[in-house]
């Protein structure tokens, strides 16, 4: 117990990528908790986490775990939250799930609080948090789309290993060190774990992530395509994405063309206007080659967008770069974040 | 002497990284050669070469060592070449020259074989072999433009450290190596040699490639969106770029997006199409994890061309994935098939 007054937080998926920076960010930040529960599979169940000076043991998840909970930060893939997300919900807690189970369900709001913290207001028990690509896209977008309007947006990712998990941090710095080495590396994680090929990620660069589906798009390109429209409220804008994956272990970069509705909009007022928005942090001076990079975002919570340039052809076209920790703003903090906002709306209360 | 009737051949820059693919693509060649002249810098010269089973010393590069040489292929930096082009074009060879000293100058072509192999026949000495980047993505949209017409292209590329010279691969292997021991990585190349600023490249990426112009674009990317324009012929084509170094030792890679003229053109036509244009491999068999990768692609001449996709909203908009080795396709193998077209064309003569 480390406050008197506060909330019961549940994270599922606890020692995960994912959930170790959920814990991480939860001890940074100053939401109320009353108690921390951290959940598991029963393989990790027993692992004990050091959570703001006090020892934790980690329990294997079952539904009985969220009898009295109030937040459920879920991490432990997409089977285990659609097993779990309604035990806990029946149980009163409310569920911030970080997989896809939920995503594109229409009862479930998909939610970046810097632009549609609103959407919280008609959760019925679980919210989705979207996929980590598109979290930093729409960041830089909403302000954009408020002033200018939005009428298209290209995305090409440059995305890291981190974000399939710990094995395929492991496979990349083995390759590497293998390559160094002048032996060969081998594959079994990268691209996809379930799928039928595995290729080398050191010193290459493989354009899938997640399995394809039958139009040529890759899960992951639909997932940024499908959620940019619901979380901003724009199922007509056209949206196309060609996802990935780099020999980098964290932080992902996207470099985004967007077209927007208004002509005689200048690069330097675009800029203007994504200094001062919500969670983004402007780094852009060419002459000082200031730009946003991976390796400089990794730990941040911020979204970084720079390299802001308007199309020399296309009067409403404009050129972003944007980078942000894929498992902190992507994922752990924004779900973190998703918790703070519900205190905020008043939509849990501190007992 | 390996032949008795042939042409006599001069590479200028012959100790670096492109040199050195020039002399073994001439190896690997049937380009009827009867001396091979190698020059470099008087700090390289003195090194000897293998070249079809005979030493040749690489001698200083002077005015005079251009006396009879009917073709000479330069890689030595635009300085050299802007001191050099003029003299052994007044002595009478054809330069075919690997650097930007020259490609715009509207007295020079800018030739790619596959793509405006004609623009030799009004040469007046000099050819311009374009930059790497640019080489691969005009292969590839070429036979588009013939069959259905081109409006637009946006390209973010992903480009390999030995684009930067010898000096970038060893900065990304030392990197690496201090990396993977949890030392320090220190940076004195990348981005640029001669900018104020360096950053790590190991397990980063880095959205600059070239120094900056004022208009917030790098060389880099105006010269993919000017010298694509004019190899395609097409001055009023919107052409823009993003170009971004990535921890990769050879073989860029592009995320390309392009709007063609005409509507009702499937991807599987654009495959089609492509699968018998020259130069290209079509590697596109999602259900099989079929695409290009830079790994993959290493030592190659082709040109490889992957995740064909019609654009899910715009009608006329398509989304391709182009890779090649950008040592071989991206500089010395165009360069030695410039040679190669010249003698085709009758525009050199064997004596």
């Amino acid at each position: 117990m480390t406050e008197v007054r506060g909330l019961n937080v549940a994270v599922l998926g606890a020692t995960g990528a994912v959930g170790q920076q959920m814990i991480e960010t939860l001890e940074k930040r100053d939401l109320p908790i009353k108690k921390l529960t951290l959940l598991s599979s029963a393989r990790s169940a027993g692992t004990r986490v050091l959570f703001k000076g006090e020892e934790i043991e980690v329990q294997e998840a079952k539904p009985e775990s969220f009898e009295g909970i109030d937040i459920a930060l879920f991490s432990a893939g997409g089977s285990v939250s659609k097993e779990m997300a309604p035990e806990a919900v029946k149980r009163g807690a409310i569920v911030v799930d970080n997989t896809s189970a939920f995503r594109m369900d229409e009862n479930v709001p998909l939610v970046v609080p810097e632009v549609n913290e609103e959407d919280l207001k008609w959760h019925n028990g679980i919210i989705a948090n979207p996929n980590c690509s598109t979290i930093q896209m729409v960041v830089a977008l909403e302000p954009i789309r408020q002033k200018f309007g939005l009428n298209k947006v290209v995305v090409s990712t440059y995305q890291a290993v981190s974000g399939a998990g710990a094995a395929a941090i492991s496979e990349l710095l083995d390759q590497s060190q293998a390559i160094l080495n002048n032996e060969e590396a081998t594959a079994s994680v990268l691209p996809v774990k379930g799928d039928k090929n595995h290729y080398q990620i050191a010193f290459n660069v493989i354009p899938q992530i997640d399995k394809f589906q039958d139009n040529g798009f890759t899960f992951e390109e639909m997932k940024m395509i499908n959620e940019t429209k619901k979380i901003m409220h724009m199922q007509e804008l056209p949206v196309a994405a060609t996802c990935v994956r780099l020999p980098v272990v964290t932080g992902h970069s996207e470099s985004v063309y967007i077209e927007i509705d208004r002509e005689g909009v200048t690069a330097a007022e675009v800029k203007e206007l994504l200094k001062s928005a919500p969670g983004i942090v402007l780094e852009d001076d060419p002459d000082n080659q200031v730009y946003p990079m991976p390796a400089a975002a990794v730990g941040k919570n911020d979204v970084f967008v720079g390299r802001i340039r308007k199309d020399l052809d296309e009067e409403k076209g404009f050129h972003l770069w944007i980078v942000s920790d894929n498992l902190l703003k992507g994922a752990a903090w924004n779900s973190v974040q998703i918790a703070e906002s519900l205190l905020k709306l008043e939509l849990v209360t501190v007992k």
